[in-house]
């Protein structure tokens, strides 16, 4: 039977990812695989009722087939949140509901990549994204971030070398996995280039909500000048996950292409969940909401950061994120966490991460591992960097500490 | 821009389908054109409550992400409904919930579908099928349907001389867009000749519970004894298209495949929606509902086969369905029903039809028309078939009837 698959199965192996989170899910170990939200967080009373409220209010309607861009007011909203937020100015049909950021991102796939076309991502990368693009079968060019988020000079050098490439994917605030944010000046020096190369930008910014410090920097598609930056975002981390509900914002041209692909894919997301959500934002300052996750959010970054500090050896480097979900560690050349991860983390000190490799296109950089601080009390990250760093310590930590961005 | 998009885009035109929606949403028309379910018969205060049941029943898990696959329980209600409505026999390991039929579409041709690839489509098919497929950019073989489905002996002969075939999409039960429905022996046949020649079979099933006469037909599934046939259905057309909810019954290989996919594409399915559904199959009788809007159908049906047959010239053929929501028209050959369409039924009756043209993947038949009977009261089927008769009566009919069976 397997003969008859396409290419981007065949070549599709998530059979490490699989045992990564299999892993994660015994309970006797402490996970900071997952990239999930704190469930003790979610507005589950407001967003209960926000469903009581949306079933009741809305007539007949709502069970009916609608539009495929989804609910007006909604849009609108988004559209209102976009400028305040982000400081993007656009009208609710530059906006469409996706079933949460995962599809906004295969839609701009689909959009965008034949088999064999070049695109840029980060080095690393979100992974999920990864699994989106492989289906596409692109040729990756990779590009490392540092504490300023992509390496603009790398870019200019890879643009110049490769004009057939046509999409950069970018998370620039508090970047999956590393949690680094990519400064304003960093920004227009991208949209310039996408100007200069005329390449699509994809602006991934499910956590630019999440900010513990720091100054708010403006989106990317702030800076867009000529209807090249394609804005995602979602519900996810800041109401509810299990929603599936985000949303892409897009220039005129590229709306319309995405609304006819969304309708080829699923026809059209379900009403009583935007109607739900369109409810809860009508009746709750979700602001007030993403302050109070904030702040918890950043109790435990600042416990995770505290451990690190205290327990991690010295030639162990980690980022220190303003925001977001997760921490980077960098371990010295040569030594491959996925190794350490099975062979010694998991069954000595019961504790998961994601080793680097499969956040990499090019499944090249061994040495790294993402840290999620969210989904835990404090006393068990505590406890969980504690074990990760007694596990460090004596060896074979002998090359000195190397730069967090990764070399390839 | 627009160079920048892949050739999925810049080769799918829906340009004509925008233009035949946007007229059937004109209220000075009476349109058969859509593929609504009659939002009358929707179970409005059941799904409602429960909605309200599985907010109230499920607690703090329901708003986290979960499984790529669905509810364990609603997978199991399911897998239990295909042996008692479609005699297959399946575990809730080989079901897997979809964001409608239409998702459960796009992920069997993501699975199997490299550029170019050989598939089988009826002709005609269902429309938003082939916006589905064509974004994979396969090469279409057109088989013929007639009052029991798909031409075998043309499908033979087909596949003999095209060994390369890896896919064929039919809509046994009441097909979209003729109504017609395959007959056992055909079923049969059908994968003797996949298990011949290696192929996998695309069972589409929306409109199966829903026969208003004639005898119940195992599905295509249930011959399977390769696990060579995949099905996929919908509660789109027997409860509401807004719940957004289908599902596909795999085999072991394939199914592992499919989640997979689906992970990359949005990662799971709304939980809310899911267990709402799974509430409402608990404390109410989905076949008593089923049998309640059936009735209703069945008379619908009937009306405009009456009409049908009282005002339509004898040299326009029109089939006639046991179920579902459509019936087809065959116009006398050499007539352009997109033509027809807008230069005359809609400026002087007030109509609106589906054209053939769009509904053949070859786009080369064009004397024929699809007529939904679910979405409009008995009077005004009635009165727009009155109408439609009167355009067709007078001129150019002065062809032959010919057989339904388009040529190609």
């Amino acid at each position: 039977m397997k003969k008859l698959f396409a290419n981007r199965v065949l070549n599709n192996d998530t059979s490490d990812l699989d045992e990564i989170f299999k892993n994660s899910a015994n309970p006797e170990n402490i996970s900071f695989a997952g990239g999930f939200p704190d469930q003790h967080l979610f507005p589950d009373n407001d967003l209960k009722q926000a469903y009581r409220d949306a079933i009741e209010h809305d007539g007949q309607g709502i069970f009916q087939y609608s539009s495929t861009q989804g609910l007006l007011a909604l849009r609108q909203k988004i559209a209102d949140r976009m400028l305040t937020h982000a400081d993007v100015q656009v009208s609710a049909d530059n906006v469409m509901m996706t079933q949460g950021g995962q599809q906004a991102i295969d839609l701009v796939a689909k959009l965008l990549l034949n088999h064999g076309d070049a695109m840029v991502v980060e080095g690393p990368t979100y992974m999920g994204a990864l699994a989106a693009f492989d289906t596409y079968e692109p040729t990756y060019y990779e590009i490392p971030v540092d504490d300023n988020g992509m390496n603009i000079r790398q870019l200019r050098k890879t643009l110049k070398a490769h004009p057939e490439i046509k999409l950069i994917y970018t998370i620039p605030d508090f970047h999956n996995p590393t949690g680094t944010t990519m400064s304003a000046k960093r920004r227009q020096a991208l949209v310039s280039l996408a100007n200069q190369y005329d390449v699509i930008i994809l602006e991934d910014s499910p956590y630019r909500d999440l900010r513990y410090s720091g100054q708010n920097i403006p989106a990317i598609k702030h800076y867009d000048t000529e209807g090249r930056v394609i804005f995602i975002s979602s519900f996810s981390k800041i109401l509810s996950p299990a929603l599936r509900t985000g949303w892409i914002v897009a220039d005129d041209t590229i709306m319309h292409e995405l609304i006819g692909l969304k309708s080829a894919i699923d026809v059209q997301s379900p009403n009583v969940t935007l109607a739900a959500i369109n409810s809860y934002l009508d009746s709750h300052d979700i602001d007030e909401h993403i302050a109070t996750i904030s702040a918890s959010y950043q109790i435990k970054r600042d416990a995770m950061l505290t451990a690190l500090d205290q327990y991690f050896p010295q030639n162990v480097h980690y980022t220190r994120p303003n925001g977001g979900f997760f921490i980077w560690v960098t371990l010295p050349e040569g030594v491959d966490a996925k190794d350490l991860l099975n062979d010694v983390v998991l069954p000595q000190a019961h504790v998961a991460y994601v080793p680097a490799a499969c956040q990499f296109a090019s499944r090249k950089v061994k040495n790294g591992f993402r840290l999620n601080f969210t989904n835990l009390d404090t006393a068990t990250i505590t406890e969980g960097i504690e074990r990760l760093g007694h596990i460090l310590q004596p060896a074979p930590m002998i090359v000195p500490a190397t730069s967090f961005a990764p070399q390839f």
